[in-house]
């Protein structure tokens, strides 16, 4: 074997067909999976973009070989979305780490990759092509037919044509065979769906399963949250890399006007204040710096007091759309939702949302049931490695909140931020960064507290209906006896003496005053 | 902002610089862990490959900042393995995705990654160069300083020299600056050497630390596990991508043919047997099929009975060796390692080593110690996520056993294969593949039984040296009584009596026998 033979080159596509294990295509049963999320989150990006809620009709449907084993189904999706622009859609689809996201802005998709690899699993395992129709809204739908040229990384487009778009229709059509194992991943995918549709309340979500069940996933409001916006990189998150970029792209002539124009929150004072510091003159060409002054200009920028990262531009979900979300999906008996202030790690800023829920049809299972959000996207695998397990499980002591094991309880934790700490490219699992983990952990322990006063008041009100059932069997014998003892005609009223013994309202009246109480 | 702005493509080197942390890159403490370990590992793989005893000298040294937090450190690194050809040096250490390691070859690395990513970090965070020194052998050693363009990810060379090489050295040098936490990160980075002594006890690891202390992990052999031979891919692993390459690549004509050259384990019985089951002619031109016909074949390869993958090509450590760098590093009172037969997941071939420990420098820790392996690489993060742990920690009663948790127990699993199913880049954690699993939990069983025997007659010497003390405390005295009862001058001798009740040999001298039985 030659040398030639022993170094290669390899394309991204390729690596990632390669290794699709990292990115969540394991096998069939988790590669389906995959597929549905992948879809599903790109379209509704590409509809809360804009602010449109999203409608989505998903349908899986078996193709061929077994159904208790891996098959061969067809996926379809459709979105409302903003469309991808008809140049590009060969690229969006069939090329890897090509994309829109690519930005500093919060969304669901971080890596340019999911869809791509949804699409590359289904033409590894079928051999089968991709359709995506898609419009931006104007007088023409385009089609296109491609497979992706793995090794060179490029989309190859077997057909392209165009419709008449009559009705300005804007979105996306994704149509392609995947290889499945869909009897085996199904209950992740109902419970992927259900989730979303806890951390999307606005979003219609139509499933039409392999067996032709329909599984539909109403909106419960039309308020939109504000979309995300795209950022400026905060000084704490600098390398010398980005800071090689910026200067190379700058049409600043002065490092004053450098700092100012690309960094967030830096205005005059702060850039001055900054490159006095740092020695060196403000009206300094960036383009003149040399490479030990890039470098000792990044260093001071982690140490200089710089305002804290604005989350103006991340998207929350809100405290009245997640109480929302968990009303619709799961009927609580209670809940209560607290969102923290705005906080950031490495420059990048982050905001923490929390719920708590008690019965319903919440389900008791020995311990607190974690529902895990990060940028409106349920996680549901490697739980025990992510950062809000280890604050609910390890870090709370439950018994302190009145709350025990066997109680209907769940936990709702939501992270969003532009830069989500993922630690896989498969999105499950979120880093336990200091700053990350005492916001949740403060989060978590708040709405704990209110639900300890709500368990209180649910035992206080036990205590006290028992109490009133004694009462009502004996005060209406002993008004009674007393009053044939008194020779009394009528027993004496004993409504107004059994109300006065009452302690408590009904917990539901109280419920509301208690959620303002706390804010 | 125009369309033109919001799609954009993005480098391989630039998908990496931006999600570092899924490469084990997360901050300066991880950072420079991951830089170390991806060094050694490509050292010990350049090693190896050839049989080579390998021979490490590594280097942390303080450059400036801080020492108790982010500071700038310059690496240093030397090795003889059989170096890189100077041609290929720039895109080896400066082009992600370019390497050696995309074969079907059991080696350390497996993503062609590593390395690079050490050099990038260093690059972003201090703007400096690398520099490398190698040789295969010949009369001239290649120096070469380079950066890497991550946007474009290509090397840039900033020098390029030669010296002469009389001595025939061959090996690698590798220098440059990065930011590390390297005071946070020292435990790991110790541990981190400490189990890979034990795992390569054939190495001589030299590390100079930031403070100048020297630690040597020496050799306690020169034997060397045969090196991992490449393979041919196995029918059952083969997806449509893989065919069609194949395809496209062969020289040969007709199916049988193709079958035979191109994959693991399939001879002209299997072939033909296989080909007639599909409906293929023995003779068709493979470059003639149809794309469905390729999907066929692809699909019936999944069933059809195929003889398992051959472990030929994989390097296990073997029981010797694996015994031998427990006793070196932990000196433990008893030890058992075993190795399972091979086995295969999805057409990779891997086997399963174990190793048991008791006692010596084991501290107990309130259960067992699990040391994890995988092709010869210590994994020591993300624990509670690995296959090895699940099967220690939640499918083994210990008890049954006779181990409890206060016991000095450790326990060592290395998996070896063509293809270790990594669940990140970072290789943290091998997934549950059920194959993987079942090995992993059978292997354990067997060492704890082995275990079991130590552990039992451990309680029952400590009972026979309690009894022997008894008898040894009154034997004499009864003997004496009843010399002087009986009149007679000397009392009998107890020695032979003494003998007598020893119901167990000493332990010592049991244990090797024991480990005889077991295999």
């Amino acid at each position: 074997m030659s040398l030639q033979e022993v170094f290669q080159e390899i394309s991204a596509a390729d690596f990632f067909y390669r290794n699709r294990d990292i990115a969540g295509f394991t096998n069939p049963t988790r590669a389906i999976y995959s597929t549905i999320r992948e879809l599903v989150e790109n379209s509704l990006d590409a509809a809360e973009i804009r602010e449109i809620p999203p409608d989505i009709y998903l349908r899986v449907s078996h193709e061929s070989g077994p159904t208790d084993g891996p098959g061969i189904y067809r996926i379809h999706i459709e979105d409302n979305g903003i469309g991808i622009p008809h140049e590009i859609i060969p690229s969006a689809f069939g090329q890897v780490l090509f994309g829109s996201k690519y930005k500093l802005r919060q969304t669901r998709g971080t890596f340019g990759l999911g869809g791509k690899m949804a699409i590359l699993y289904g033409q590894v395992t079928t051999h089968g092509q991709a359709t995506i129709m898609s419009s931006t809204g104007p007088t023409k739908v385009h089609e296109y037919q491609l497979t992706i040229d793995i090794q060179k990384n490029k989309p190859v487009i077997l057909k392209h044509k165009t419709h008449p778009n009559d009705n300005r229709w804007h979105g996306a059509v994704i149509d392609f065979l995947t290889e499945a194992d869909y009897t085996r991943a199904m209950p992740k995918v109902l419970e992927y769906l259900q989730q979303t549709a806890i951390v999307a309340p606005y979003a219609n979500i139509t499933y039409v399963d392999p067996r032709g069940r329909l599984y539909r996933f109403e909106r419960a409001t039309t308020q939109m949250p504000k979309p995300p916006q795209e950022t400026l990189p905060h000084p704490y998150g600098v390398d010398v890399e980005t800071m090689k970029r910026l200067i190379e792209l700058t049409k600043e002539r002065t490092m004053l006007g450098f700092m100012k124009t690309h960094f967030h929150r830096v205005g005059r004072t702060i850039a001055t204040g900054f490159l006095q510091q740092v020695g060196l003159p403000p009206k300094k060409n960036p383009k003149k710096l040399a490479p030990d002054e890039i470098v000792r200009v990044v260093n001071a920028m982690k140490s200089y007091k710089f305002l804290a990262p604005d989350a103006n531009c991340l998207s929350p979900l809100g405290e009245e759309l997640l109480e929302a979300g968990i009303k619709k999906e799961l009927s609580p008996e209670f809940v209560s939702v607290y969102q923290r202030k705005p906080s950031a790690y490495s420059g990048f800023p982050f905001i923490v949302e929390v719920g708590i829920a008690y019965g319903g049809e919440i389900e008791p299972k020995g311990g607190i049931r974690l529902y895990r959000f990060a940028n409106k996207i349920p996680l549901l695998f490697d739980e025990a490695s992510d950062v809000s397990w280890k604050a609910v499980n390890t870090q709370m002591d439950w018994r302190h909140y009145k709350a025990s094991p066997d109680m209907p309880i769940a936990v709702f934790v939501h992270i969003c931020s532009t830069k989500v700490p993922y630690k896989t490219v498969g999105k499950e699992f979120i880093a336990d960064r200091p700053d990350v983990e005492r916001e949740v952990l403060n989060a978590v322990r708040e709405v704990a507290r209110r639900l300890s006063l709500f368990l209180s008041k649910k035992i206080h009100l036990a205590h006290d209906k028992h109490r009133l059932d004694v009462f009502q069997k004996y005060l209406p014998k002993i008004a009674g006896f007393s009053a044939k003892l008194a020779k009394k005609e009528k027993p004496p009223d004993v409504a107004p003496l059994l109300k006065s013994v009452l302690r408590y309202e009904k917990i539901e009246e109280s419920e509301d005053d208690q959620d303002e109480d706390a804010e």
